[in-house]
């Protein structure tokens, strides 16, 4: 399929390519009331601007909703459903396709470009979605056997239920914050000395600090307690995919994550990429993703076989010195379960869904070295350390800068990308403990 | 203390004495709009009727806030903050005294009486909070040592760091349900013979769904991202308690839970008390833990000893053929950790909490036979059926109506209750699996 061509100008390499359109919420200098934007190139299209200028005029269905580009969150457009999702983006590809049937709206109006069209550097990203309960899955084959290995040897890597569900756990959405946001070093209680007999924990700030490279998938549709979601329609119920950073105090998991799980150690923050992008624009990059050699149960198995996307990731390291070391590729095929999947086991007891509630994959690592998406498994638990500039690292350094980038497609006047997710690793408060 | 009177008739043995005045959320056949009210005797005073009619003239601290008690949820009057709790409830129990300074507020107000005062059981009584996130302590040690015999032996029972932290998991806040909301079976993922060598889980409804005995605190007080709070000031980011029976698919659960704990087998409902008992009520009731011989952390450590509640808990059975049962008492004071303790261990990484954040304890069960505060505890998993009635129970059979109650006091005039939380179980329903 070649690129769809703008008269708007859209750099090569951009992630917003025509054939994104992701959606996010902004504020600018302007207006500093978040409201709802699509990324276009390097700018941000203003919903809100747009709406109130008839920008939507030869889109009758969205017309009694436009009210929701005016609200802080995507929660309300996103309620609205995948079908508007799908008529929207395409026609906002059509108002700024080269042939626009509907020049008078935006091409040839230079009012509005210049009132709904900002630079992205001159925006401000706030969290896409009022987020209520967010669920961290660990379908990422590859690190879960990986971190099973290094604690239970390679014969047990994997527990008996890894390949019959998508092992998951809820987590914590207040923390939840959008790329930018600084991390800071959190205390906590842990073990100073793990091998040692006796198991007397400290409470101070934590020495093993890491990311995880995951994706994040956002609810739209919402499921009444008591129903499930069978697995067919569980994908119509997802709104799109972000970058998510869970930050991970590696100390602080070893010690408290027997016998309920990880608490404390991910709780104190974990960082999403601002621009949500829709199912829709990620359908042309589906793919397999890791191979289930167990039968999948009815409620879990999917009629298409391509179920996860071909999502490049990378994970890239700035210290405070300023010198910058990509320290892993991987992608979003190195998955066992897909998000409908994990959808409808989530729901397989009924467990209701709303609107804004975010999906995490867990940590998706490849095979190779140099694919590792968290520092415990490029390091071995911190034995190994690496390179980044002329320092070495095994966990995260005061200073230092993650960043996250992930983009589809290889035609650079076509990326399907969502942007980066950063964050920066501030020193730990004086507690006077 | 001899009891406070009142020149409002106030029923012998209720839970809502003067002594208590717990605040809740209502509606009712005059209005359909959820608001703020407390429970005075049999009766609910609708405090957005009292304000509008001036049932505030004389505490002007509240007047600027009014607005509060319009709002469908306890959280903005709950943001207000501990000491305007204690003014309000102070206020109120003197509107209420035989001798009120205050007659022509309500004592000699027949209108407004006839607008504010609802028979409890003529009001609907609707979750008392928005709640953001939702975490599940498991500090009630008895339980905890119990089950740990079942699954690892008397040696291991308790994990090495139990007596050290609080252990607690993130738990699912959409599908938290007020008292009397009917619990359907659920379906889940489980082995249908645990004790087989090949491990193959089956997708059916599940087949021990069980209780459990806890108590909730409601958070009012928020805390900014990356600030533990300290000890010292905790309890003044709690705003009261409530009853909570975290339903369990125990079948679920013994297939998910390892590595990253429960999930599926919590998450389909869970059921609290409406009337939330503030910190300042339950005063009186404070009693010491359980004893803990390791040494506490700094950030763990109380001034007081006295950090738990005296509530007499009960848990009843009620059969389909109508039989009641009481299958359980126990106690709040079993608990090795205090609500402040858990939320400073939760903070203790920098975890923002937020106003309406619900804190659970994790089952409470007393030491001897009568005192399990869930049936997997009471039948030894599942082993050792029990009477109710003239039928044999292990688990919960479809019908089965679980009600649990808690009270502090002995003075029938000045008792300081929770009414109950009840919930009665549905068929699963026929998903053609
Ligand atoms: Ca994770
Ligand atoms: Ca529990
Ligand atoms: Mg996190
Ligand atoms: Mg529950
Ligand atoms: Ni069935």
């Amino acid at each position: 399929m070649p690129a769809l061509r703008s008269w708007f100008t859209i750099p090569r390499g951009s992630h917003f390519s025509l054939a994104n359109i992701p959606f996010g919420i902004v504020s600018t200098a302007t207006s500093n009331s978040p409201r709802v934007a699509v990324a276009i190139g390097d700018h941000a299209l203003d919903l809100e601007a747009f709406a109130a200028n008839n920008g939507f005029s030869a889109l009758s269905a969205i017309q009694p909703h436009q009210a929701v580009f005016s609200e802080p969150s995507l929660n309300s457009f996103a309620a609205l459903g995948r079908p508007m999702h799908a008529v929207v983006r395409k026609y906002i590809q059509s108002v700024f396709a080269e042939d626009t049937p509907y020049p008078d709206v935006l091409k040839n109006n230079a009012a509005l470009q210049k009132q709904a069209l900002f630079p992205l550097k001159d925006v401000q990203k706030h969290l896409p979605f009022k987020i209520g309960d967010y669920t961290d899955f660990f379908v990422g084959m590859n690190h879960a056997y990986n971190c099973g290995v290094m604690f239970r040897g390679a014969a047990n890597a994997l527990n008996p239920n890894y390949k019959y569900l998508p092992v998951g756990y809820h987590g914590r959405a207040s923390s939840i914050v959008p790329s930018g946001t600084p991390i800071r070093r959190p205390h906590g209680q842990f073990l100073p000395n793990p091998a040692a007999d006796e198991k007397v924990p400290v409470y101070a700030h934590i020495k093993k600090l890491d990311y995880e490279l995951e994706l994040g998938a956002f609810v739209c549709k919402p499921n009444k307690m008591g129903e499930p979601v069978p697995i067919g329609q569980a994908e119509d119920n997802l709104f799109g995919l972000v970058m998510l950073n869970d930050w991970s105090a590696r100390d602080v998991q070893s010690w408290e994550y027997v016998p309920l799980g990880p608490f404390n150690a991910k709780n104190f923050g974990s960082s999403i990429s601002t621009w949500v992008v829709l199912m829709d624009a990620l359908e042309p990059f589906k793919v397999k993703g890791i191979e289930n050699d167990k039968e999948v149960l009815p409620y879990l198995k999917e009629k298409d076989d391509k179920t996860v996307y071909d999502i490049q990731l990378k994970v890239d390291l700035k210290t405070n010195s300023g010198s910058t070391t990509t320290v892993a590729n991987s992608n979003g095929r190195h998955l066992l379960w897909s998000f409908p999947q994990c959808l409808a086991h989530h729901t397989s007891t009924g467990c209701n869904l709303q609107t804004g509630d975010l999906l995490g994959s867990g940590t998706i690592s490849g095979t190779a070295a140099g694919e590792y998406g968290c520092l415990l498994e490029g390091t071995e638990g911190g034995k190994k350390p690496f390179k980044v500039g002329d320092e070495e690292r095994t966990f995260l350094q005061d200073g230092d800068e993650v960043t996250f980038t992930g983009v589809c497609g290889t035609d650079e006047e076509a990326l399907v990308g969502f942007g980066q997710v950063t964050g920066r690793i501030e020193p730990a408060l004086n507690l006077g403990y």
